[in-house]
């Protein structure tokens, strides 16, 4: 897997270079820097852990559960400073749908294949459901309602007043599974190898130079889509919640399914709900305070196409979840209700 | 109770017959018509038991999931065809809310009154929570928020798409309840008699008359329920949401309740629920696909009180059942629920 | 404590009654006049324990359970009466998500600082979750989205059918905690001390006093709401919901806080809980039916804004509740639901 990674890498990324400076399609330049994302993505995920893991549980967690996301952050600086403020949303709901449905659709599917009933902490499941309706479906659907009878820009005011309070309950929960409760959270040790793959400055190189390459594809990637757009017919929204989505958690995905597969779903789920809390209670704030930074103020007032569906996923894997157990059947619904909502994005 | 509904099916079916052809008050019509398919339905439901012992465990499964509302579908047909499309799907809601809220409701109530503390399967509680909010909320949500801002027709292939994936569903529900968890379903063997009623040859017979004289009453309903919601000031909707839906699942109710006072919350709930499965994952998208033949194409876009209405009821009864135990006060809550949004459709 | 209130009341009333004459600036009245409530609803809290206690557990619990929040009802009354039915309803939505978000997040905080796992009875819970649903969800939802389509007055006439149910459910909800499933609400017997603070002539004095003194300080602070609107820039709204909530329910706040801190989390949660459905289901019925008598009609159609802030409280704290442990970064996710919503009435 990460051999064939490596390679995938070593074509891709030359090739981009080439194909952009010889100003190939922008439909092969954009299929290029997808190709290129994914094993890009993998690289910096290995990377972050070796560092986390020469730092230590606590600074290693929280270097894990801020970086974790990096690939995404990325694109949507780019995407950000071209004022695609659309885009970045549009990638925001993909990343947390993806990872709701589709990461823990298929985690559930393919464990529950193999084993006919799968358990997990329902404690932990609890505090996440919470963590999500207050991240996602309360920090989202305030602003959308509160600023639909203004046509004034209160939303910005609005959007940066909920990003603090959401940023604070993130890093309070971290301190909860690192600190106070981190005897709950025991079982993902089981998640991080016990020895780093790389030294300290080793790893530092190796995110430096994966970072940039990323920047350069992520840029390419954002100035891309209009074209794509136009020349499949497909929308720029239903590009970013599911093909770039798709690609920049696709690390996520293959770890979290292997999880599953080895009965282990408390970490499979850690995976996939955790990268949606990431997304939703610390990329999503970031964005906001970025844009600012950027002169193109990004509220936290997404479409109602993309709040539904945020909405929805929250829902929906809080129920499959409340009962701290799984079977293919939950599974196959999760994703069952990723396509619904995708067939509806490509229909926009 | 079985001769009550005998004598009610001798009298009433001639009297129609007899009615129609004499030209009576469409009134008198609608009402004789609605006498007429409750034991209608009933019989139905009888010869379609009878033909599932025959078939053995697995097929009789089957029939029961997907012919146990036929005469739903035979009256949903008759206003499809005469494009009626708001009738149809106002006694698909009444069919949904009716099995959620006051088939259930009765059952916790009458049973609660007996028995102080009732309990269910909690997992299966659980994968129906689940299976409802797929089925009702998503698939009817995703189409009336991704339409809201398309004036143009993607209502239509939206909803065959939706309706594909739902469908799916359900027959992967049907593989794992008959199939591979079967083990899990065990107690449904007590809500079937282990002898046939009738022959298979007699249950055909019995099935084939039945269903002509419920297509007979059917279409006579469909045909008045305009001069009936004139002459008594009701909303089309309020006939097709209430009056249609209690008489189409009068069956239903006796049975459910009866199970409940002697205890058996799980076949209760298991009809009920059940039944609210089958109409929205089974009996809506063949609805779809049919309107499309007929030429009067039906989509998943309801009105949005009878979203509301839905989408509530949902919720409620997976708030009742998350814990795996009822009592009286629950019942009574999913009745008052019922009899809410009951006032709200006699006032629109 | 109980001296510092005392203190407070005798300083506040006299210069209230002082203040009113001599025309002092409304600020200060307002400033006043709320300073006035908070000891008053805990004498009246008092009293109605101590006229409780005399009339033995099942009259008692009635009283309790009725008069519990009679301060937001005289409050709610002068405000009526002016026809500022937009200030009743803030202050409706205000004690409701003030109870769910407020007064249980503060009580898991504080609770959970001191005790890592705090268990409930996960029964009264669910009991407790469908109630909310029912009272605060479907009773608000329904009206506001029957009625969208509708511009001529339904929602008075739908208001008073969903006012009737609502206030039969709740005396229900009597009945099976007070009668029929009395034993599952033993625990509840700790919160109510053994002997009577007064004998009945003395409560029933003081509760006369106190209810004048109130409804002097309420009719105050509703005539100077507008001023202390315009000169502080705050909107009405935001008063309502946030000031003028935090007030009148100051008194359960403190012994809510108590009791978690003392691992009385059953107690601490059945006051919030308890609080919020008396103020949804039983304040909010009489406050329509008294304001019909009142010649200003209210109805329960409420602002999208205030419908969502209750609308999601009730999930959250419902999703918080369901495994029937808390701990303390729960109690701050329902503070930080709090202060997300308050931001956003700020803002209005």
């Amino acid at each position: 897997m990460q051999r064939l990674m490596m390679i995938l890498l070593v074509i891709t990324v030359p090739l981009s270079v080439i194909g952009k400076y010889m100003h190939w399609s922008e439909l092969a330049l954009f299929a290029i820097a997808c190709a290129a994302i994914i094993p890009l993505a993998g690289i910096m995920g290995r990377a972050t852990e070796s560092i986390a893991i020469h730092s230590g549980p606590k600074i290693g967690g929280l270097l894990n559960a801020t970086f974790g996301n990096a690939v995404e952050l990325i694109i949507a600086f780019f995407a950000l400073r071209e004022g695609l403020i659309g885009v970045v949303q549009a990638s925001i709901t993909g990343s947390i749908i993806g990872n709701l449905l589709l990461v823990s659709g298929l985690s559930m599917l393919v464990g529950g294949i193999r084993h006919p009933q799968q358990k997990f902490n329902r404690i932990i499941a609890g505090t996440n459901a919470a963590m999500m309706l207050l991240g996602v479906v309360i920090a989202l659907v305030i602003p959308a309602i509160f600023s639909l009878s203004h046509p004034d820009r209160i939303d910005i005011k609005l959007s940066i007043g909920v990003s603090i309070v959401v940023m604070v309950l993130y890093l309070l929960g971290l301190f909860f599974s690192l600190y106070t409760h981190r005897n709950l959270f025991n079982y993902t040790e089981d998640m991080h190898p016990e020895e780093a793959e790389w030294s300290v400055g080793k790893a530092i190189g190796v995110l430096a130079l994966a970072t940039v390459a990323v920047a350069f594809e992520s840029e390419l990637l954002v100035h891309t889509i209009d074209a794509v757009s136009q020349q499949l017919g497909w929308s720029e929204v239903f590009i970013g919640v599911i093909i770039v989505a798709i690609i920049g958690n696709a690390a996520e995905h293959s770890s979290a399914v292997l999880m599953a597969w080895r009965n282990k779903m408390d970490l499979a789920l850690e995976i996939a709900v955790g990268s949606s809390l990431q997304i939703a209670m610390f990329v999503t704030p970031v964005l906001v305070f970025l844009s600012l930074l950027l002169g193109n103020p990004m509220s936290l007032v997404f479409t109602w196409p993309e709040l539904a569906a945020m909405v929805l996923s929250v829902f929906l894997i809080n129920f499959l979840a409340q009962d701290g157990e799984s079977n293919w059947l939950e599974g196959a619904m999760a994703l069952g209700a990723y396509v619904i909502i995708g067939i509806g994005f490509y229909f926009l």
